[in-house]
């Protein structure tokens, strides 16, 4: 049902002009069976050859995705709302079509990624939306971070073409985007994913699949929801350390090296410690989604006291007017302040 | 100030007898210098060569620490309440006197692993304690995870003989410690300290000086506070995502891909899915923990709410009887118990 | 701007059969002047007379309000979706038509009392609805406990008519109606507001007008929200006090007599004591104002961790069964259970 | 085992020259039996007769307790630290002794009420102290908030001697000790308690016997938690209405009104709105109940993960600087302060 997949060995076979440069990645959990290969034939039913591919949304995460699948050799057609920020894409080899609907009505499959549920749903379902130029045999792959009744609504839509639709947002942010390492949490139908593994696996470093569509938007809010809690832990400890008159740069390396080891603390402790928070994640989403989350939580009865005191942090940074910094400012909302 | 420092090369090196399968350890900082080798020359002085090393207290964790030095070459003595415990590290050569005192009068340094405040006091400072055996030229290093203010008496007894005290406690449980991976919090006299580095080199993988007795204590206790809200976040996660219909088993494949991927959840997300909690540290010291940590905050005036919160979690758990069970049996405290 | 009225004199004085036992209550704040009598003139024009009054929903709240207006000598038409709950106030006199829409009509101004935010709509704007009723110089009063954007949806569509509308939830339940003894909390037009306040202080003890629509709705939220919170920390006093020996009910006796002497306390403590919560408002809506609450904070950016963590709590006993006892059954959410 | 007894009429009763306008208190659960008078005549054991009375500590509480004694016609010796503080009291009648420990050696029962436990300790234990003044037949009634295991020592130290020991924490602050309308929750020996009823009764409303000693001090604890963390909730409805653009005052009278109403409310509310927080109670000393409330639950493995994080805002509040203003000023922990 859910797999981890290395894939970086497939994408060099199928695309030919794989770039040299193109490293191999670490292999997860199992290498995909040499049957996978065959969607890549030549033939023109989406049961075997999704080989055109469009890509509508070219912000921050699209721009490095579309272009890693163009340098794997794809043969990629783009779309934005502001259409200079296709020009790159376009000098690398990209197609351009000037609507989602003809994107959607001249590829065999179509991935999106809108910055937010509403611009996801205008993409999709709206005039001239990429839901006008779907039929059956082709799919829609939403890899935006939608909430779970959105992604049902475009379902729907899509649906109602003949076309497949896959719920796939992603783990991970810029840098991952670029190094093609990002995780996508897939939901909705399983055939349509199996067919676009080879493309997930050139954007991302893992995927899963996770039953109906919505799973994919619970497993990220789950994610977030722990992400969010850990920060505000890590920020106690440090400001605790610093207090106490530890030094704080000294508790990021003695936790790096031990069992509550993470990644996001590595990577932005220092920063924190010298009260600088650029940003890779906005705290005003990382609130959206701890808010989103106790929602989901409320609606099953689970209990999540420590979520719900977590929450209450992003709110106190976010009324300190760091919203748009990175969640990591949430360390601001333990310390004393003063008005003069 | 502080150092995480390699050491497995060194330790190959000055311990003749070091066995073949004692692997090097990754490097983490920077390299000894070659003057840390004179240590272990044949000299008589502190100031020079703490040849002769005892061990006291040789629990889960003293006893794989005292092998990993016997392992090393080094010339140990033991000692343990109950005499039992010495045997299979008299086997592997150790040598053996009936009392804390004999061992510290017997050797250049001592180190001490007891199991809780009140035996780390009675071993170094009870009758036939390690301190009527110190004097001047000697250290005492003590391993034990202690509070501060049992720390600040022990060293106020090692210095009045003459001898120099060290505050060690370590990070990471059984595994490392029979792997030789521990973390050492140190804190005290700094030259005790560059002294015995060879020999937490041998028994951990890093090491930290970080200033006055107490200081270690208190890193302890930071870094586990994070730890114990952590541990508690992850719960949550695991509980709402299995409630909206996830597998929670997923949570934990996904998680250990990202920016929070943590050894802690690889290790104990598995088990905690099955409801499974076999110790590796008791729920009842990791409460402890969290109390101690919330009174050093109120201290300084820091506010944790979300460790306030985590700590109320662990009451819950303890009044379940859980005291005895991995402190990942919190996630019991979250989940639904109807008496009928 | 805002008033708590005494208005038992008044209403004896305007209602000519007005029963002898109906007792008048303390004056809050200032009598209501004599200027306010002559809307009980026979003039036909909302501005100066609202002599018919129509009453809609005749549950636990609405019946002995209907009967209070009827026992002070009001002409009063009712209506229920289920007649027969009409029968009792049609014995006492009230007039009966068969729809919301039919009531509006025969009436200066309309009161309704809704279980929720869904009935209320439907029967204000639905087919039938009071709405297709009103007219310009008419009223239409919701005493319902809504949301602010549902109290929005329905006075759009009251105005629309040329009529005017009032937002009215009521603070105060079963027996507060009865006696007579509502707060309500008003907003809207400020007109009517002014000509219905006679039949506001007949039903209740005092009435606040807060300006827009949606302002009533807030308040209630807000009062609340500090109640649910106050129960939960209430309740950890009386399970606290029972751990370390004391007689929890001296605690309710002892809390009675001093500062933070409550009625909800001196109600609902002797009852929680002896784990019986008889249901007077039902923890479900208790959870539910607190998440509505806790929704109105964050759109604000509030912190409000307090808040948050008694609504854990109030989820924890929704998940044990209790969504139907009082509120006050909060408390089993602190007690510790086991499966066996 | 419990009681709150009226006593005005009695202490009319015994005190001759009890003065006109002192005020006969409401009965709150029953009137003390006639055979308590007996108390009050001439025999010269405490069994009998405890008239002459001592009292240690004349600060803000001290003083207006003892000064109702005196003009209830009571004979009684004063002490204080600083002697001038004694004057006043002689003015009215008191007589004076240079120590606790004389003070205790000519009376038959003293009551102390000191500031904090360390000058409990010392007035009672210290050189000079009272329980070198006391014998077999006399009784010592420490009136003073002290936690539970300072007033244990206190009690040993105490019944060593013969005498006879009450714990008597106070609820209660200036204002109800200048009118007599303290709440004594006393424990200990419930002899003790019984002969010196009549003089509670003179300085109190009522009074509660909770058996051993500790348990008044537990029992204040209780109280004082739940006051703290309902402040903060009241704290947060003001804040978060006022965000919401309602009045915070409308919301202090709203509540006022209805079941959640408390004297605390009314009398804090009106000031809180103005951000004022003139000192009745100390917040640092909240803050300490808060803590040492915390203390106890843990010590019984009591969840009360509200107070857990009213305690946090304390602590903040604290870090702001308030420590000596009213607990009120927790609210000022809630609002967002911006360094620029």
């Amino acid at each position: 049902m859910v797999r981890g997949v290395n894939h970086t060995l497939m994408a060099a076979s199928f695309c030919p002009s794989l770039p040299q440069h193109f490293k191999p990645k670490p292999i997860i959990k199992f290498r995909k069976s040499s049957s996978s290969f065959k969607v890549f034939s030549s033939q023109s039913s989406i049961d075997e050859v999704p080989t055109r591919v469009g890509f509508l949304g070219l912000g921050i995460m699209g721009s490095p995705m579309a272009q890693n699948l163009i340098k794997a050799g794809c043969d990629v057609t783009v779309w934005n709302r502001t259409k200079s920020k296709c020009d790159p894409l376009i000098d690398l080899g990209a197609k351009y079509k000037p609507s989602p609907a003809e994107v959607a009505a001249s590829c065999d499959v179509t991935f999106a990624m809108l910055a937010d549920p509403e611009s996801a749903m205008v993409v999709a379902c709206g005039e001239d939306g990429a839901a006008s130029g779907m039929s059956p045999g082709k799919g829609y792959v939403d890899v935006s971070t939608v909430d779970g009744p959105t992604s049902k609504l475009i379902n729907g839509q899509i649906i109602e073409t003949g076309a497949l639709f896959l719920e796939a947002p992603v783990s991970g942010s810029k840098k991952p985007a670029e190094d093609g390492q990002l995780i996508f949490l897939t939901a909705g139908d399983k055939s349509l994913y199996e067919k676009v593994a080879p493309y997930l696996d050139i954007m991302g470093k893992s995927r899963f699949y996770l039953g109906d569509v919505g799973n994919g938007a619970a497993m990220k809010l789950v994610v977030n929801m722990i992400m969010g809690s850990m920060m505000t832990s890590f920020a106690e400890g440090l400001l605790l350390s610093e207090k106490v008159g530890l030094d704080p740069s000294v508790v990021v390396e003695v936790i790096s090296q031990g069992a509550i080891s993470a990644p996001m603390f590595s990577l932005k402790g220092p920063a924190m410690v010298q009260s600088k928070y650029p940003t890779a994640f906005p705290l005003k989403h990382q609130q959206k989604d701890m808010r989103l989350a106790l929602g989901l939580a409320e609606s099953v009865s689970q209990s999540t006291p420590i979520a719900a005191a977590a929450n209450e942090l992003y709110k106190v940074a976010k009324s300190h007017g760091l919203s748009d910094s990175d969640f990591s400012a949430v360390i601001e909302a333990l310390k004393v302040k003063r008005k003069d």
